[in-house]
């Protein structure tokens, strides 16, 4: 056998041409639309943000082009991966290179530090070809690195002006384009002339707002999540004897295990916003839970599967408050590292926290209060990360039930098996969708930077059409921000878009969740992404998208 | 919206007409081959099986159709899921009502207790065509209950002649078949008059030999995990900070992690068979996995992937040895239960066990010791499956990584995630090769009961060439017997395939290994399993079955 350096998948997909918008294909023109204010605070965030606040929308129709003065672009990824990363580098080489062959592409290595710390390399026509389509971020790798002080953003002006170049796009979340907003404005104001665009990056999808409709790489990863939560509804009615607990990527909002569940019907889904609106308990949770087991098992079915975000624990009120009062009282308290045993240590911590806590505490399996006053980060802070929620309601889900198996209430056998899936998504080969949005987006990027364009997000809308009928623009950075708390500030972030309780995603989820709980069976199989196939398996957006635009 | 009761690719997939050998598309004519033996044992197999022993080869090739009894048919899933049964069911289907519309499909439920219990449905054309090309096995579902003894089987005879059934398919794999090759000698010791045929179904890939190329559902597993380790490979090569240990289900053989590995090419792989033959401990492990991260360390590479069996445990010797002793130590010595702290009965062990196995079990992580001494299940064994053998090999692979940078030896970070892929795989939708060849053994299977044929398991060969070139017939159960020790009875069974340490897929990962574990990046990525694009991508076999082919 000759050996293989790539999957016939790789070797096919590097063949796929991205769709772009029509309006893109040909000659471009810009049109400038209305006035925008940011979504809230506009007094405050216009005086923080004098030279770029108030800018107009930005839309790119067919037309007359201009002439563009040649220009040398650098690209940053920042952040978690999320698929089609690849595809907007090849979108906004594409462009450039279109446009003029002179025109130059940078990447900077590991992310935002690459900026800092001058490392980069040049994105040739040879280093992009081997990444069109691909899942992943390591045509240039990414990074966590903040770029948030002058200083970083000095030493990333010393680079761009030897490399002469003329401006940054930074692909990332909304804490990175929150950034790339305050380096946008840094250079108008210090007079740089060092253009700053974004691209709006996450699989966690809770960047989006009014013009935003989705970031990218949420498509992608979702329906792997998705694909392997209905492999695995479809193996716990063969085998009848198991509920799945599965944990899924997301640390804040529950958009990823929403959209799963709208794709999969599971038995059971908690969404992190809805236990926090209506003030949730982790006993509330579990007695929810433990209903729907018992009423299934009422009918012979001891099997199912449950869907939890990966950020519930912090959307529970009252162990936000616990994690909160442990953090305040084990940083203050040093007398407590002096404790020998672990249970000298629970009952000093008993003894510290309010009354409320304190029941919440005591509620909690041993591993767990364990996990929490004992593990903590360098920071001294509980790691809220590292506890594995499917794992902690799976104990207590059965110490309940145990409860009322004793107590006659209960006739089921109830055995359990676990999942997280994260890692997984992140770098799939992207889907379709992604694969042409990211294109887009990329390419608008160019566009938006040859119209010297700053502070401005790359836009592509009109998603749930097809890919010749996206509109394709500009979205000033500042109309997305607003003012929120982190630590004592107030401080100008992109608002970070929850899951909307009075949205049309969460609405039909709460419409049919009973039903998908019943005993009818209600699981959907969606099966893996396809490439290839009929347009209406291969080019579906999530239904996320499709719900919020009423389709 | 309206709801979905199915995923587009649900919609699609049900259209799809499973592919036959072209031998079987027309009328079918039966040839009988040569005379056959079984594997070993040949005078005791012999002795054993009277009536089933040393029957022909059987294929089918186009000619001049007999005329057919009516028949009607019982069909049995055995044992865990394997993508594709259903189609097998199909395939059963469709013949027998192409030959004649009276033929009947009966389906018992819950696996082999379904046909003691009397437990059945009808297959009709309504229901069949609900899972026509599905994954799981929840048409009929399916049962581990063993059928071996004669009242089974007695119990079974009573519903075949209730329901007129003149024939039992056995769709499982080694242990259901040898199972259903007793029960077809039983059939004719006792002149009942009922068939038994069998279908070769498991995805760890074991029940194979020299006439059965692969048995259904690996093609499909292997696939989904392969691709899930593949994007976990590009999220490693992104992020370029964890380490991936990767634990892949198969408690036995370990074709599922070879195959795995042949297509996506992991830093690390660890077969079991080797692990035996090479009498290796489970520290020489760590010592190879900690050679290979330290060497990636020197490039600056503190990422990458590990494949470990399910089923690594019981085929180190030394682990075999200690776990053999446990299970006879905490047997017969009832004052073990009467200590009290888990340290007491640690030590009480440790002063028990040969000073080999005390020496293995001083080694292993507290976790792992604690439960290997005192989780024990209800027979009081050992509960080696729950031993999550990736989270051992990180904790002695970190500890010994600390030790090696104490000393100056290690410069590198290591930060590992750990996954099992199992639930993942089983019930996923089959590969355009497992939909066919599922569909054909079934459809086979309906030919052989035809042909008044008994003893036989279904058979699909020439499976790397396209599906029309494919051959098809039966091969006598005893064919594929040997006897091997059970507790303290040698037993007929059929010989279980592990992985051939001189057999070409071994020698082909032997030979790249080093090559994929350096500081080159050669990972590949599988991506999802295609049904609709181009041949090479979507029909393409497993990597094990082109080289055993030599391909």
């Amino acid at each position: 056998m000759i050996p293989m350096t790539k999957s016939p998948l790789q070797i096919a997909r590097a063949k796929y041409q991205p769709l772009l918008p029509a309006s893109l294909a040909g000659n471009v023109v810009l049109k400038e639309g209305i006035v925008t204010q940011s979504v809230d605070n506009h007094i405050e965030i216009n005086k923080l943000f004098p030279n770029t606040y108030g800018m107009p929308l930005l839309t790119f129709e067919t037309g007359k082009q201009k002439s563009y003065l040649l220009k040398n672009v650098g690209v940053i990824l920042s952040g978690g991966q999320a698929p089609g990363g690849h595809n907007v580098i090849a979108g906004l080489f594409d462009a450039l290179k279109k446009i003029n062959s002179e025109n130059k592409l940078y990447g900077f290595l590991g992310g935002p530090s690459g900026l800092v710390e001058h490392k980069y390399i040049e994105l040739t026509k040879e280093v992009v070809a081997d990444y069109r389509n691909t899942g992943g971020f390591d045509i240039i790798g990414s990074g966590r690195t903040k770029l948030e002080e002058d200083w970083q953003f000095d030493k990333g002006t010393e680079i761009c002006k030897q490399l002469n170049i003329n401006a940054i796009v930074i692909i990332g979340g909304d804490d990175s384009n929150t950034n790339a907003c305050i380096l946008a404005e840094y250079y108008l104001k210090k007079n740089y002339d060092i253009q700053v665009i974004g691209c709006p990056k996450t699989i966690d999808g809770d960047l989006k707002n009014e013009m935003i409709e989705t970031s990218f790489g949420f498509d992608t990863a979702c329906k792997v999540y998705a694909e392997l939560i209905g492999n695995i509804q479809r193996d716990a009615s063969s085998a009848k004897k198991y509920w799945h607990f599965i944990r899924l990527m997301g640390r804040s909002a529950s958009h990823i295990t929403l959209e799963c569940a709208l794709q999969s019907q599971p038995n059971i889904c908690i969404i992190s916003e809805e236990v926090q609106a209506k003030n949730l308990t982790l006993n509330d949770i579990v007695e929810y839970i433990v209903k729907i087991i018992v009423n299934r098992a009422n009918f012979g079915l001891n099997f199912g599967t449950v869907l939890i975000p990966e950020g519930l624990i912090e959307f529970i009120p009252a162990m936000k408050k616990l994690i909160s009062e442990l953090n305040d009282l084990l940083a203050n308290n040093e007398d407590f590292n002096y404790l020998h045993t672990d249970d000298e240590k629970r009952q000093y911590v008993k003894g510290m926290l309010s009354a409320d806590s304190c029941q919440v505490y005591r509620t909690l399996p041993k591993g767990i209060a364990h996990q929490l006053t004992l593990d903590r980060d360098p920071h001294g802070n509980v790691q809220v990360s590292l506890i594995e929620t499917e794992k902690l309601l799976i104990e207590m889900v059965a110490k309940r039930l145990a409860q009322l198996k004793a107590e006659g209430q209960y006739k089921g056998n109830f055995a359990s098996i676990n999942h997280f899936f994260g890692y997984e998504g992140r770098c799939a080969i992207p889907s379709n969708f992604d694969a042409n949005y990211c294109y887009s987006l990329g390419y608008t990027a160019a566009l938006l930077i040859m119209e010297n364009k700053t502070g401005y997000m790359s836009f592509v809308g009109n998603l749930t059409a097809p890919a010749k009928e996206w509109i394709a623009g500009g979205i000033p950075f500042t109309m997305m921000m607003n003012l929120e708390r982190r630590h004592a500030d107030m401080k100008p972030v992109i608002k970070k878009a929850l899951v909307l309780l009075d949205g049309k995603p969460f609405k039909y989820f709460e419409k049919y969740r009973d039903s998908w709980a019943d005993e009818n069976s209600n699981y959907i199989y969606p099966g893996p992404i396809q490439y290839f196939g009929p347009s209406e398996v291969c080019d579906k957006p999530t239904q996320t998208l499709l719900l919020e635009k009423g389709i």
